[in-house]
């Protein structure tokens, strides 16, 4: 039995996790921190979890979490990489859902998130952890940056693209459709529900955080410097992410069948579903689960590529996914505890 | 491995059964009918079970229903009790989530549903599903009627109370909020997400076909004749019941304690959750799971006791309940394939 | 053309406010304070108003409000009690919608809010803003406090039956559904997109501070002290109340004609529709307006009466109702400016 | 008084022109037809304009109608190319609120309706009612054909991009979302509640019907053929289009200033809005009004321009325009019955 630590679970990647590894059969959170909450049982605050969690809020504490074998980070950004040294030197396994450990250039996580990097040193070594593309370093990863949610859901459905060369990577388009629990589990004024709801609007046009993350990603898929314009929007829904990928086929690949591309890139992959052609993915049908599911279009036969890319953004673009890594860093199966189907309707 | 059948799998009591069966270790569906979709397949339906569901459906077909160890009827009134007699003759025994078995009376059944019934005889066989009332009738049963989701909430909600001869059995008050996937899915103006959605409204002030069932079920539990006024309202939000029950205590149990009392009756239920006192329950903590959850209360400490009941209408309102009797009727753990947690937020 | 002042008119009955009166031909809005939100635009906080409103709130100051002649009030509780005299002192007339002048016992006010009352002197003359009781006394009024949502939508409903004495006064029910508006424009946890959609609960089942103001109503209409269950519900949308009442009719009304008495009570009110008999109202069916929609009925003909009575929160039970006060106090119209029709869908 | 007719008024459009009307101060609505409702009362089949609106649904009649003065076709497509010309015949001017005279071209009609045109004859004469493009025309014209609701957002964001030459017309994206009123009142499965609330997912990726009204207007203000990638989105809010538009500047347009551009181009018209720089509207901040706002944005200083433009599709996406359109035939202020501000939350 694998002994979990979670830092900061009290936002809703914290409490998705609680709930997929009350199914583990192999693992179990023993630590679980807070500094605001520590003395409350996680059931007080996460009601739902009733009669399946035990645990109490603690104020975090190494020496605890030294005797995890893997401690996730949920926290804001700026926390992990403060506490990630001393852990790791004590043989202790991380998996940080937060930004810290995500871009490789300490100077472009500084232009970001205003913030000094603590331990520029652990940046090459740290994993960007989507499985799809960093399968093999993940299972020997000491140290795993899961990925934003936008980030996984634009890559998913922009890599089979860039691998193959098919299209122009200087104008690439990210339009990107988020449900509110992106924003997190905190009180202010625009995600209050009659802020939120009936409701829809683009913000960060001029610039959003996983802007630089994704580019990144897209980079080492082209073997070149891509230019993205990525526009999320925020959408009355709880869950989901709807990435509408729009690119120019090169001449070269005007007679591509990319249909093939896709669901040969994503054959082996459990959590990929490549939809049939003509396909076009709702979010509800990924709602709960650990599934992207993707579509690729070329409208009129043109030369413009429309991908649809979709993804719950608290499991395959947070708590999911750094599951997946998980279950590879201690060699289960890699759907342990991730197997349920979507939430429908 | 059971054989399962399931006669009116299109609607979302249908989806549901195959969403839970798919994560059942000892039973599978091997029939799935739908006269409208014969031939197309589930996961072109409901997407949201591609990859885990390979069924396609087939016309109703008595010799393939045969065939199967249990079938469930997902269908509107008046479907099941033209099918029962037949299967049941075979050796089949059958679940049924429509309304033709929960009634005792012919006549009453008749009077609500404007049906003669096609088995009477078959009613006083037919087990009523609710097993927190009768797990051991429904361990033996060869036909059960799966309660209806009003019923459920309200009658786990009450019994305590009417069981204990604590309240007045005359003027109860059952006051009922549900989601709109209670109405199912037909394409019908009432359930349009522009009509449904930002507002709030009673229905059926005059008489809802729950009524009778409900009052049949408190009846046996107050044994005497109770008087119950049931105002449905229809919520925006897709699934979940809330069940918001007045009643006056008898002055003879002006000092009990309402809270042992719930907490005692309900101590080895597995999907009956009470509340710690003061407690008020939200119906997403039971979303996705078979649990009710109940709080009771007493404002002011004066006459009026107020129950809050919540559950999943879609599950343990419907085709969770079903599979728990499944559970019982083949000698598995009753909580068998259901149990996940709510999916929250 | 009347000078109008707002106080603190950043939450959403400010907001309405504004959206109302620029609508209003004989009225404008000169002042608008808020200390927070000081020196910015009304049009950078609420963009909806942007080409209608050029006002900048300003910090609160007796000086500026005191050179208008009608000041509202629409802060938290305990602002306007420490402003309202030296105002009122000025020939300022005051509509307040915070709770500060509703309840008529300085002790109460105390018990339920928590505060010295700071002139308590001032609650006799203070006149209880609900048109439909008070529509003379409103009209002659310098002070008005406008009532809370919760209890305009109850004492619609059962003002008639109490006035006519036709039903039990010691055991009244009310149980009430809210939009999330009605916890305000203000950030916190529970009013998030993300943990109020999709979900319903009960609140406050132990003691709600509009308790206190329906009963000195309904004590007020039955000339005797009424009992009165009240139980609020959280209900996934915006805008607004479902009142669902419950009261037992007295044997000497067995015979009565419900319809008639609603019916004829509200035949003069302008913003009170009485629907035709077995109408449900939709909330939505008042949306955006100022109107209340009651029907009244009598399940099985028994001798439990339950009345439905909708608002739209932020309207008749907020800033539309207490425009229609000013309306009366300045002679205009009642209706002026309240003409608009819900939006449907 | 200008008396006016409804054709086919049982429709979110139908309900939208009663609502409006109910405040037009010089014109009236004499005839309402629905060949299903006919006999019923408006205001049965839409609560929400009880007590301002007394008509009754009556069956299509040529004869009445050509008593009205104008009459509008708030139909499915194929249904005003049958009556119009009979209409227009007897001095009864015309505003289709349909597709049947928005194509000037009868076979591009046919191949995206699937009808040959009743009346190919009039669709050169026949007016598009977009006034920011067509005012004067508009003002004479007997015929009107009101605009599609993307077509309206796409247009009023794209035009003055195209109408300077700023921008390459080869290879323009829309990228849409609406709310579910635009898939109409019709009882559909992919409108319910339970199947459009909490998702999100693309739609017509292959070919929406929209796509030539909005290329024809495109074409016309580029004096070239255009190339429109346009993808629609089905979103969980009642009202609403948000347009995303994606356009790649002229190199000699390289150092234009686009904010100038847009607030000169619409300086003078009364719906339309041009946010300041930086600004990023939302589609609540329109809702229930005829406005469209516009934000124009140019990420990281680059070559893609990205325009937001937002309005509410039964407003200035059909009734609202229409009713702006009627204004201007009628030699009415064009804001006319128009004025109401959005309503938020």
């Amino acid at each position: 039995m694998i002994e979990v630590g979670i830092v900061g679970g009290t936002g809703y990647t914290g409490a998705e996790l609680l709930r997929l590894f009350a199914g583990h059969p192999s693992a179990r959170v023993s630590v679980l921190t807070s500094r605001q909450e520590a003395g409350k049982r996680a059931d007080v605050l996460f009601p739902h979890l009733r009669g399946r969690c035990d645990l109490v809020f603690t104020a975090p504490d190494e020496t605890a979490l030294a005797r995890c074998q893997v401690v996730f980070f949920a926290t804001p950004h700026a926390t992990a990489m403060n506490l990630a040294p001393a852990l790791l030197a004590q043989g202790v396994k991380i998996i940080d859902l937060s930004a810290d450990f995500r871009l490789k250039d300490a100077a472009v996580f500084n232009q970001w998130y205003r913030h000094d990097h603590a331990c520029p040193d652990l940046l090459a070594e740290a994993v960007y952890g989507l499985p799809e593309v960093n399968r093999e370093r993940i299972r020997a990863a000491r140290l795993v940056a899961a990925p934003g949610c936008y980030p996984t859901a634009v890559q998913l459905g922009l890599l089979p693209l860039l691998e193959a060369d098919w299209v122009e990577p200087a104008h690439l388009i990210a339009d990107c459709k988020s449900g509110v629990s992106g924003a997190g589990r905190e009180a202010k004024i625009g995600s209050l529900f009659c802020e939120a709801t009936e409701s829809l609007s683009a913000y960060g046009v001029a610039g959003h955080r996983h802007l630089p993350e994704i580019v990144q990603g897209l980079n080492g898929a082209a073997k070149t410097p891509v230019g993205l314009t990525f526009v999320p929007h925020l959408t009355p829904m709880i869950r989901g992410i709807h990435a509408t990928l729009y690119a120019r086929l090169k001449s070269a690949a005007a007679a591509a069948d990319l249909q093939v591309l896709f669901e040969t890139r994503y054959r082996d992959e459990p959590f990929v579903d490549v939809l049939p052609a003509g396909g076009q993915p709702e979010t509800r049908a990924v709602r709960g689960s650990n599934l992207c599911r993707i579509a690729v279009h070329r409208p009129s036969g043109g030369d413009t590529v429309v991908v649809l890319s979709v993804i719950d953004n608290l499991l395959k673009g947070a708590a999911g996914q750094a599951l997946q890594c998980f279950n590879l860093m201690c060699g289960f199966d890699e759907r342990t505890a991730l197997d349920a189907l979507p939430l429908v309707p």
